[in-house]
């Protein structure tokens, strides 16, 4: 079998490296989180919820997380447990089920959100702008790639509309909510755009 | 609250796109791993037992996972009721346990191994050799800096040592597990290193 072993090692350590980052990534966050109570998959729901608009639902928060509605359904019964999530009754659809954060959840989020940023500032820091926008290129060209080994049918125009690091609202919205201030955010502040469901 | 948004946000991209691949490419491992009936955790746990010298202990898969010993711990006794791996109790030290594959996990290996090389070559197929450097290069950044939060005494070459990524021999070794001949490997055959314990 003539495969070259250098093409195949440079491909695996991308793979490695890909993995290995974000466990790391998610030792810090766990260490980040658990400080206002939180564990990392518990405030990416919050985050997602705090960014989408009401109501809110679990398809999609699903949506955003790119997981499977049935594990995030687990997820979001174990936070009701917690006390951070509560399940609503939708008032017009009585069948529909929306989601809203408790005073418990609000109270750890905005801290661990200003945490999370400072996080993601330190952890980022030793890369520049531009180094940052070839990262974030180099993961869209992978993750897309897979994305397309996961939905051999789906366009790569469909996979971007629901991509939530595409999505400057969101992001806006973010950062609005961790009350920072800019020209941007501040002309963005009125124009909440309906979330695709 | 003068944040710049523009590297908030680009510093934010980073991290959701850092996570957002992880994801998806687990979720094609599943795939990928599930139609030789292992998840992509145990074939993570099984990559690395065949990497490694006998005897394997638990605290070199985890040291090599970079995880924590519990947390391995807890991954081996599903594998062991799974039937996948034994757990060995040492000759020369009875109160050591080494592991071993069961021929089961075995079988299961060597095609799930070869799946997983033609999977990751596709996946890295949009890059070039030296956007894989690159993002090799970015991720370790990126790695070391996470790495120095979580553990704020360890020196940088501490971290590379115990680095799977940097070590040219295991990835040798996995390499020649799959069959995949080349001078290079040839070369290395015979020697084989102890992994540092």
């Amino acid at each position: 079998m003539a495969v070259n072993l250098g093409s195949n090692n440079l491909a695996l350590r991308v793979w490695f490296m890909t993995h290995r980052t974000r466990d790391v990534l998610s030792r810090c966050e766990d260490k980040v989180f658990g400080k206002y109570g939180l564990t990392s998959e518990q405030y990416s729901v919050l985050a997602t919820m705090k960014s989408l608009e009401d109501p809110v639902r679990i398809t999609d928060v699903a949506r955003w997380l790119e997981r499977s509605t049935n594990s995030v359904s687990m997820i979001i019964d174990r936070m009701v447990k917690a006390g951070l999530v509560k399940r609503v009754r939708d008032k017009s659809d009585r069948r529909a089920v929306r989601l809203s954060i408790t005073s418990k959840a609000e109270a750890a989020l905005k801290p661990a959100a200003r945490a999370a940023l400072d996080f993601v500032q330190e952890v980022t820091s030793p890369l520049s702008p531009d180094d940052k926008r070839t990262f974030i290129n180099l993961h869209e060209m992978v993750k897309h790639k897979a994305f397309q080994c996961l939905n051999p049918g789906v366009s790569i125009e469909e996979m971007r509309d629901n991509d939530i690091t595409t999505q400057p609202d969101l992001m806006n919205r973010l950062c609005q909510y961790l009350s920072i201030s800019t020209h941007k955010a501040k002309h963005d502040g009125g124009k909440k755009k309906k979330a695709r469901r």
